[in-house]
């Protein structure tokens, strides 16, 4: 891990896929880890425990995180909306687990049917349980603050309530806190204005990682802003799977090739092959032959000759 | 004009319509610039005198700019690609001429068939050309360098090359000069370190504006990077009309709308009225049925309760 080091962890497996209603299966979610992995993303959120009735398309997040395992140096993470999630995925295995909480309490008790301080309860437990494992076998735990740019029931979202969250997850057990913006109402001020704050609240080296959706286009310009205020953790998804339906090319998650390409061509180091990265795009099309997969790289392709002379 | 005014120039009806083959009828062409004007753009670029059997889209720019010369305040701008276009331009009394200088040769060659020492001959005479008028009836002379970051048919651009394109288009008579992504290939740290090196040679007020396409989705990401380094003109195109055929989404030039919505957000002046500029695409569209129009933030629609507590 260089200075100059970001890290793309791909959620399309798990944002992506809960989004359509599309099952993708298993056998092709093993080929799209593998292939990604291969391409050398380092981290990639392969489900989210939750029960299969409410989320069939990630039914077999289990037995996908096992295959995930096998992947020598893969950072294999899971969502878990609760501590019942938390204990399948301990159980499971996965090295990073995270759980949201929407800065939103309106969102919150809609989502999940819990207040904040039910959450923050949630919270406690779930690191208890941590806390039981040996040192070696404990997951990263991170709390995803959601909802935190606004949100589409209640609009704006004060920052002192984000603080306040973040501290609370902090004091509950959770190593690092993210800030999700689940609505895209995320802009580059405001990305950068919550960054600075939640940092100053719970320290420089808890806030480290940002999920940023498209929904208004802007969300790579919110990546080159957080980039000047030590974040170094970019969530985003494959073929911008999971796509809002309503816009063509407003996908929800940030496209990763199109985050891959911007950062490397920016000089940072992602460890990613952008080619072989453009090529998993085929095994996803193939098992989602209804999906269209958004992306301007890898339709525009790479500038002529690059990267010679296009790195600045 | 706050130093807090960023300005955009709507290049639509030019850049925009050029790159598609349906015709849009003189009058929604008129509806189109009034109504963008009345949302508070600024600038709009309207046209191109070319001839007619190039460019049979525009082959009403004269009708186009006398129209657009009757609404009050609104800065006039054309194309024009040669003397002969200056002479005509002139003679239709726009605001504001920009003349295209590929900064590759080839390019240039195979567009206009002219090398850049014909091409900077013809500046000139167009500069002595403007010169002859009395003072108040002079427009203002960019020049737009385009191919800046980089040609399909070169590859990449050598900084060295656009200096001294840059300077030798001051010389030539100039008033400013432009920085055009026309392939596509700009990426955020390639425009502020250009950005700064052509302001170093020709002065900080001698390059403001830039003319960006988003055909790898790092537009917007673009502008942002270029804000923070003087730039203060940006060129879009309303639904992002031209777009690059072979992707969804992919744009050529920036989303008028979207720049508009981030700048705003951003706490920057635009003088733009969002929900204003948003029905124009009505106009457009109407005149433009079979044409997709691009857009994040019109499809997603403004926050929740927006700009109350979201501009930061």
């Amino acid at each position: 891990m260089t200075k100059n080091y970001i890290k793309i962890s791909e959620v399309g497996p798990r944002d992506g896929l809960q989004s359509i209603k599309q099952v993708m299966p298993l056998e092709a979610k093993k080929a799209w880890v593998s292939a990604e992995a291969a391409a050398g993303v380092p981290e990639i959120e392969v489900g989210s425990f939750v029960p299969p009735r409410i989320l069939p398309q990630l039914a077999d997040t289990a037995e996908l995180v096992a295959h995930a395992l096998t992947i020598p140096g893969l950072i294999v993470a899971a969502l878990i909306p609760n501590l019942k999630g938390a204990e399948n995925a301990l159980k499971a295995g996965v090295h990073k687990i995270t759980i949201p909480l929407s800065a939103s309490e309106t969102h919150s008790l809609k989502n999940v049917n819990r207040t904040h301080t039910q959450m923050i309860t949630e919270v406690k437990n779930i690191a208890a349980l941590i806390n039981n494992l040996p040192k070696d076998k404990r997951p990263k735990f991170e709390g995803g603050i959601s909802t935190a740019f606004g949100c589409t029931l209640e609009g704006k979202i004060e920052t002192d309530k984000i603080l306040a969250l973040a501290s609370a997850l902090m004091d509950a057990g959770c190593d690092e806190v993210g800030l999700s913006d689940t609505t895209g109402y995320a802009t580059p001020r405001h990305v950068v204005k919550l960054v600075k704050a939640v940092k100053g609240e719970v320290g420089n080296e808890h806030l480290t990682g940002l999920h940023i959706h498209n929904t208004r286009g802007l969300g790579l310009a919110n990546v080159v802003a957080a980039l000047d205020h030590g974040i170094t953790t970019f969530d985003a998804s494959l073929g911008g799977i999971g796509g809002c339906p309503f816009a063509p090319g407003a996908s929800g998650n940030i496209v990763t090739e199109d985050l891959a390409f911007m950062l490397d061509s920016m000089g940072y180091k992602t460890g990613v092959d952008l080619d072989a990265l453009f090529k998993v795009r085929e095994i996803v099309q193939e098992a989602l032959p209804d999906e269209e997969l958004y992306g301007f790289t890898p339709d525009a392709g790479l500038p002529k000759g690059y990267p010679i002379g296009y790195k600045v």
